[in-house]
C-alpha cells in the first residue's frame, strides 16, 4: 500500500523527501524507482519530510515506529512542526497514544484509514476515513485529496479507526457468509455461477459478491486483503465490542473463520480464500 | 404475498377462478375486493382453477394442502390436468414430495420461489427462481411472466427451493452482521447515519444496507420479511448443510440471532429488528 501511495504522490508532482521500509532493500528499490532518497532510520524520515505518511501492519509496528515500545523516539525524534498521517488499520487506542506523543513532540498527527486496496492506492482513488482535530485535517487535506476519490472526516482521533474496524468487521462477515452460501450451493449440486447471478438480484447481494464471488468459485486467492488482516481487523472490532458490553455472534463466527485460516496456514491467501473452508472437498471440515 | 399476487394477476386481466385462505374471512374479503369466488375447501379451488398458485407459511402447511399429512387429498382431489405453482419458501424435500403426489394425481407441479417482498408481488416485479421439468415450466410461463420482472429456471424440482434457501441464508447473515456493525458504532459514539454512508462506499456495502440500514437506526421494524421467517429459512439451509457434511458457522450464528428474536417474542418484527439485539440499551444482552 505504502509503495503505491508513494507512486501516486510522485505522479501528482509531490516532492518525495524519503521512503522507508522495515526491509532496507525494499526501501532502496522503491527509492531507486522513484528517484528519491531511502532513509536508513526513522529519524532520518522525520528530518527530511514535512509530512510523514505511515502504513504499518499492526499495533506493535505502530508502537515501534512512534517510540511507544521503548527503544528510542523513532519518527518522533526532532518532530517539531511535522504532520503525521497514519493510514494503517490499527486499534483506535493506538491512534490516541500516537496523537498524544506527537503533540508532546510538537507535531500534528491524524489517522487516515483506507477502505480500499492496492489498486485504489495506485490510482489515487482511495476512500479515506479521517480522524483528528479539524486544524490538523486541514493541513493534511491537499495530500489526502491526491490519494483519494473521497474523504470523510469521521470525528476526533480514534473515531476513523473505529469506523474502519466496523467496515472490515461487516465486510469480513459478509465475505464469510458468501463463502458459506456458494459452498453449500456447490454441495447441493447448484451451479455457482448461476447462484452468484441469483444472489446479485436479491437480498443476498453485496459488494463482496462483486469483488470476491468469482474468485471463491475459481479458487483465485491472489492477495488484495489477506485473511490474516481480516482476522486482525475483526478482532479489533470485537475487542471494542467486548469493552462496550456487546456480544456480536455473527462477527465472532466470521473472525473464527479467518482465524482458522491463519491457524491452518492459509492466512496469506486473500480473504476470498475463506471459501477454501466452506466449499465441499477443499479443506477438512472442523469437528 | 398471495393476496398481492392475486391483485396483480387481476390487474393483468387473468380470470381469478377462486381465492382460498386458511382464514375464511380473509378469503372472503379478498374475493369481495377482486370480484371472484372464495373457495370454501381446497378441493373447490382445484375444481374451479386450471392453474393453482400456492403460498403457504411453512413445511407443515405445504404438507397439509397437498394431503401429505393425512386428512384427505386437499388440492390433489380430482387434480387431473391441473398445474400447481408453489411459491412458498419451504424445504426442497417437500417440493419433491408434492411433485410426486401431483404426478400420481395426473397434475403438473413446479416451484416458483420468490426472492422479493409484498411490494414486488403487488407490482408484478418479483424475482422468481423456478424448479421443475421444462415442460411444466413452459406451461407456467405466461403467469410467471405477469408476476415477475425476472424468472430464472434454476433446475429440477427442489433446486429452486435450495437456491432460495441459500439466498435467504446469506441475506440473513448480512442483515445480522449489519446490525452488529451499526450497533457497535452507536456504542462507540459514532453517528449511525454517517456510518451507513461509509459502509455504502466500502466492502461493507450490501443490499440489506440499502433496505434495512435506516430502519435499524430508526427502529422501524414494520414487517416485510419477519424475523421468524428468517429463522425458518436459515434453518432450512443449515439442515441442508448438515446433510451435506458442511459446517457454516456464520450462518449458524445468524440463525441463532433470528431464533433468539423468536424466543424473545420479537419474531414478528421485520428482519431489521435484529438490530434490537445489537444496539446498546435496546434489549438485554445474552449471557
Amino acid at each position: 500500500m505504502g509503495a503505491n501511495m508513494a507512486r501516486r504522490l510522485n505522479d501528482r508532482g509531490w516532492h518525495l523527501a524519503a521512503v522507508f521500509d522495515a526491509s532496507p532493500a525494499a526501501a532502496r528499490a522503491l527509492a531507486s524507482e522513484l528517484g528519491c532518497p531511502a532513509a536508513s532510520t526513522l529519524a532520518e524520515v522525520t528530518s527530511r519530510a514535512e509530512i510523514v505518511i505511515t502504513v504499518v501492519s499492526d499495533d506493535a509496528a505502530m508502537r515501534e515506529i512512534f517510540g511507544l515500545a521503548g527503544g528510542g523516539p523513532g519518527l518522533l525524534e526532532n518532530a517539531d512542526g511535522r504532520l503525521f498521517i497514519n493510514c494503517a488499520t490499527v486499534s483506535p487506542d493506538i491512534h490516541d497514544k500516537v496523537a498524544h506523543a506527537a503533540k508532546a513532540a510538537g507535531a500534528l498527527s491524524i489517522e487516515a484509514c483506507m477502505a480500499s486496496s492496492i489498486t485504489q492506492a495506485r490510482g489515487g482513488t482511495l476512500f479515506l476515513m479521517v480522524g483528528g482535530p479539524a486544524e490538523s485535517v486541514a493541513v493534511a487535506a491537499p495530500v489526502l485529496s491526491d490519494l483519494s476519490s473521497m474523504v470523510v472526516h469521521v470525528g476526533d482521533t480514534g473515531d476513523a479507526a473505529k469506523a474502519k474496524a466496523l467496515v472490515n468487521m461487516v465486510m469480513n462477515a459478509n465475505t464469510a457468509a458468501l463463502a458459506e452460501g456458494l459452498g453449500l450451493g456447490v454441495a447441493l449440486g447448484l451451479d455457482p455461477g448461476m447462484l452468484r447471478q441469483i444472489f446479485s438480484k436479491t437480498g443476498a447481494n453485496s459488494r463482496v459478491l462483486e469483488t470476491d464471488g468469482e474468485d471463491m468459485q475459481n479458487r483465485d486467492h491472489a492477495c488484495y486483503f489477506s485473511a490474516a488482516h481480516a482476522a486482525k481487523d475483526s478482532r479489533i472490532a470485537l475487542e471494542l465490542a467486548a469493552r462496550a458490553g456487546l456480544r456480536l455472534p455473527v462477527a465472532e463466527a466470521a473472525w473464527g473463520q479467518f482465524q482458522r485460516m491463519v491457524d491452518c496456514g492459509l492466512g496469506e491467501l486473500d480473504k476470498s480464500g475463506v471459501a477454501e473452508l466452506t466449499f465441499p472437498g477443499r479443506h477438512p471440515q472442523p469437528d
